[in-house]
């Protein structure tokens, strides 16, 4: 405890908010995919409505996986109402109205253009997908439904940090002027030890690509959000360091490049590094690694601009850092900003200062996000168009790769 | 995303977690009160079936307020089955199992009380009670209704943190050695601005104490349950710094001490500051306040022994710093570990390394603590003793506050 | 290099400073002691006049010690014209304008008395003395003899680190308002370990206190100096971990404790923790130890005011923290001052922005501002009255420790 | 004061270290160039023998500068015994043992090779040439002098801060492992206000480069010196954001280029990015820039192993950050080592532990690593052959960064 603003049970001064159902139309959600994202997206849809104040009711409606006993289990776990074993069977379903897509990159597209086909709003996991091609087609359906009324949105979740949300305010309001540099990483160090197993995630076929992929994706749409503009053109180095990797244990679930010391190789990048160009002139450096030592999920940005910088660590996630250049000299340093006040994004709805919230809470902002899009008929942010354009800059980076690093620009 | 163990969906390869609830049998919670803290358990409550396995399945049969539309809406917005106006009722029903009480502290003895001779279990935020013979009365309780199955805990939601559960670890595991020195303060400063208006918090006939109760009952508590031992005496000054403040706006809610002017006055301490003696010898300083301007909720513990040191800071709730004195010196030093591997406590239910958690989780890991000492027989921690021995620091805090901060023997 | 300002060699564009020397008058010191405290002095005296502009030419005349052999090669090594074996015949040198008084706290009355008696200024090594009694002999013989234009300064150099210094002037500029809390420690560790020998500084009759005299002078006099106001009064614990400690190797240079089994009494407190109250009822607590496991030389202090607050860490010297309450709450926070401005205290006669300085920086700058009030004939700042009152809070605080934690208030 | 392990004066237990001079043989300076680096190199030459003990005594012979007013005042504030006007006479001066050159790039060539040349040991600042020519006639000089028992030396002074040496040690004890990733960049701001005037720094024929000579060359000898290898090849961007600026006050010191308006061009890059390969396959990336706002000196580094990883930030100095992955993960975390211990390098000459050391120091510790190298015949590091190095890596990168950042091999 310890708080300022509210009180406690019958002595409350205030009225206590309003319920989160009672007369309002209904959201019926089947997810698809129940692993690692779909937990934390169970976890989103759960939560949101018992904090925010929404204008539609988010039902739990359906969990969708091949295996029979494991979604049925996931779904008695996480809260979903039924399990399907098909997910074509999911989407013809008339009491669903939004498709979250939580399976590997390799399905994203297949899914959501059925998804979107059979009319319903659709929440994509990141990357879109993996490859251009599938990528714009997703972007073109996505626009056609839009028309029709229907919502789709890319679930790059690092938007909704309230820090991020705070630093994209903070670079609209011009606070930090023209921009001269980013710097951004995303450090994660799980693929150190050459026994780590060769899971999906290493195979290309799969995965689509390694770090630049999974780790990115999500720096280079984090990175253009918050600039407010969007990548040139990019030169890039990628690497993979250990190429055998042994085969996890069990079945091995469509990994058939087994080797016969029981190893297989690994197809994807361990690490991708890439400096750009920024529309207006700004540069960037971007690295993505799973082979930091120690750095567990850094993902790192900072700004530079002419009246000031900012900087962000995911470690530190409930923080902002934020040089005010337009400050004397004697007096101007980076201040951390604890990114917990009422007034910060999303904050007003949660705990009172100082009470941090942690990595699942990007997927409640999600959701509410999302919700606040489809009811109002606004576009959600990102878009699949949007989600389009990060694959474009990956594609670019690994064509400058495979080109001897030569600058390449983005296509448009 | 960015993570190295799971799958996802249909490929995954481990077989999904067991239910949340298919032939468990069920754990049925009312609980009273439903600002703040009602808003943190109900939290707790709802998620904490859903991560962690256990024994019982909580159900969350009703909650209790006197403002019959506000309570149905708080029911309603954080999904309780029921809505009861009268706490007498709540605890006679039969279908109510366990008792949580998230009122004020004046009130917590009389519902903990009937709550045990009803038969119910008990959970009672903290602190305990408004002095220590209502405290002694509900520990006496408690343990009389220990033997008849019944089990009571106090809410000190930070032992809950897994970093301040890890360092209880390592003390426990001998690293840092004979203790010398504890360092503890929790600092807010939501009073700093003198028009702050007049809460139930700064009165003493509904808080019982200021920052003493708050604030201090917490770091009290928790130095005591780190260093694994009770402290023998206390030195202590306390101060108001702003004896009026403007009466809140709307009903007073018993604020009767209302002056002319529209001020009331302040009659709980602003700052308690003490130094204390623990049983082994170990010297202790503590500090609660809320004028601590720019601390928003710096709840910090130092930790130094002859083999090593911990520390610990709420407003970075994933780290613990930990510095090792048996390392040779030239490569010694204080490191962060970031509490977010699948072997720091609570951490194995939640996501990949690095993705930090937040303040509410501690209210998810009390629930499913508590829920596995109901289940299992044992004596939850800390219990209703425990919640009466921090009384008595804080009664010796204020004896000696009183009496020229002489020295003040803690009652055993 | 990297840097803005400056220019090389020949290309440069500004006229060089004036050279350090040329037509001023000398100031001609003499210094007894010649170890820690002594080269510390040594590298300052050495030094100010090649980068500060001064009224006076500092020349380095003898250096004085017990030990004929040794002060030669002290003398040698430091850079002192002159090597002296007796103190007395030292401060009768007509050729000596200041007397630097290096020696242990045992020592300073009688040759402070004797130097001021014969006509020298004197700066003199903290804490002031070793009692009150002598403290004030030697702050009245001070006065008497500042009226025939002779200064006196005792040597608290941590008001001479740029953000101590810069945190003085922004307190004095009213930037975080009435202060209301102080927190204040000094944590080193080089006693942890039971089997480190029985020093001077461990025997009252030499050192006079142990981390009281050493550790809390410095930073009683530093929570006054940054308050602008004084300590009311005290409440006080002390203690002495470990009691028995060997012998030092070699002469014991007057130890004559020794017990027969090669230990001797540890005659001085371990540790020293206080609270206390300001002139203006602002709270303070403050921790001097030599068992702070991991701790250095980590002098801490905080300051929160209505408007703000300030931060300070011996181990970060070159920074200070600043929060700013005026500012709205979405964008503030604490901020990290690099303490390397041209427009910082003491910084434009050093290096570009960023170019950090160390420790022994403050005694160039304590050489620097003495030279000043010498030539200047103001007061030097701290004066012997200033160190008279911080015994006098030392003082207090012993009699509180003894007194069963009584609250003491300051002699005045 | 508060330290460990010395006493005072003539209480002295241990015998005083020996004298700077008696009995050694001089090693006479003459140094060219007095501004910023040279006022720094007089601070190291003016301390080393007061600080450490040398086999040689260094004497403060001569210094040179064109302004013959200029160059005595310099001679006077710094302590030289001796001012020239004429670089070619003091280098033929018989009593001149080392040449110490300070000057600008576009004179370092000349006047090393004439200082070789003329039998002089050299002390040459880095970069240490403008162009690969001129450092490929400089190592070849260097290295036939070397025959002769000349020694050579570039100034790259940040191996020399106590927490990089420490880091070269630990990585060339394999506390790292194999190295996967350098991430390194020096950061400092002081040409984001556009007002900013036109110096020398920022002309190509003066300067030779930007921020990549200027920074990237610091950078780039630190990384290769601390992974031990060197780099195989680059990919470079460049930028020069702001292209006019105003020419700066009086003589414009051969600042030819000025328009009619009063302004200049810029003719050097603003900032440097790349990406590189090192020969065992890490990847690194390196920034440099003058326009990262509220970065003054963040000259960071780090390095990540399959066994560790350590980081550093010149912003601040006297730590070094370390991960050990060797222990459990559930106490692993980077820790702080504070890099005063009498066990790091150049500590033990120094204060206790935790009294920090500054910028400056670093010009002590090459004063007297090169006097060691001078003394003991052996090969200073870094040579002009490490000089010669660095330059063909910045040729390099502007090669690359010309070609569309191509990835250009280093040329051997």
């Amino acid at each position: 405890m310890g708080q300022p603003q509210q009180s406690e049970g019958a002595e409350s001064e205030t009225p206590a908010p309003a319920g989160t159902g009672a007369g309002k139309p209904p959201l019926r959600v089947g997810m698809v995919g129940y692993a690692f994202m779909g937990a934390a997206h169970s976890q989103g849809w759960r939560t949101v409505g018992r904090v925010f104040d929404l204008p539609l009711r988010p039902v739990m409606a359906a969990v969708c996986g091949r295996d029979a006993a494991a979604v049925r289990a996931a779904a008695d776990r996480h809260g979903w109402a039924a399990a399907e074993t098909d997910w074509r069977a999911l989407i013809t379903r008339d009491d669903i109205d939004l498709v979250d897509i939580c399976t590997p990159g390799d399905s994203h597209a297949e899914i959501a253009l059925a998804a979107l086909a059979a009319g319903k709003h659709v929440l994509c996991e990141k990357p879109l997908a993996n490859s251009v091609e599938e990528a714009e087609a997703m972007a073109a359906a996505a626009e056609a439904a839009h028309a029709r009324g229907q919502r789709a949105m890319v679930g790059f979740n690092y938007r909704r940090v309230p820090a991020t949300a705070l630093a994209r305010r903070m670079v609209a309001e011009g606070r930090i002027g023209t921009l001269r540099h980013l710097r951004v990483s995303y450090l994660q160090d799980w693929l150190v030890d050459p026994s780590f197993p060769l899971t999906w995630r290493l195979r290309k076929e799969l995965a689509g690509s390694g770090s630049l992929g999974d780790l990115g994706a999500h720096i280079v749409d984090l990175a253009q959000y918050l600039a407010g503009e969007r990548l040139a053109g990019v030169s890039a180095l990628t690497e993979t360091f250990v190429r055998q990797r042994p085969l996890p244990h069990g079945p091995t679930s469509g990994l058939s490049a087994a080797s016969a010391d029981g190893t297989g190789e690994v197809t994807v990048d361990d690490a991708a590094l890439f400096t750009g160009r920024f529309a207006s002139g700004a540069l960037a450096s971007f690295e993505a690694t799973r082979y930091a030592t120690g750095r567990k999920n850094a993902l790192r940005i900072e700004l530079n601009g002419e009246r000031g910088s900012l900087a962000f660590d995911l470690e530190r996630l409930n923080e902002l850092s934020y040089h005010d250049a337009t400050e004397p000299d004697a007096h101007a340093g980076f201040r951390r900003i604890l990114v917990t006040e009422p007034d910060h994004p999303y904050l007003d709805a949660w705990w009172p200062p100082g009470h941090g919230l942690g990595y699942e809470h990007t997927f409640v902002h999600q959701a509410r996000d999302l919700v606040h899009a489809i009811a109002e008929g606004t576009t959600p942010d990102p878009s699949f168009t949007d989600g389009l354009q990060v694959q474009r800059v990956l594609a670019a980076v690994e064509e400058s790769a495979e080109k001897n690093s030569v600058y390449t620009p983005i296509a448009v």
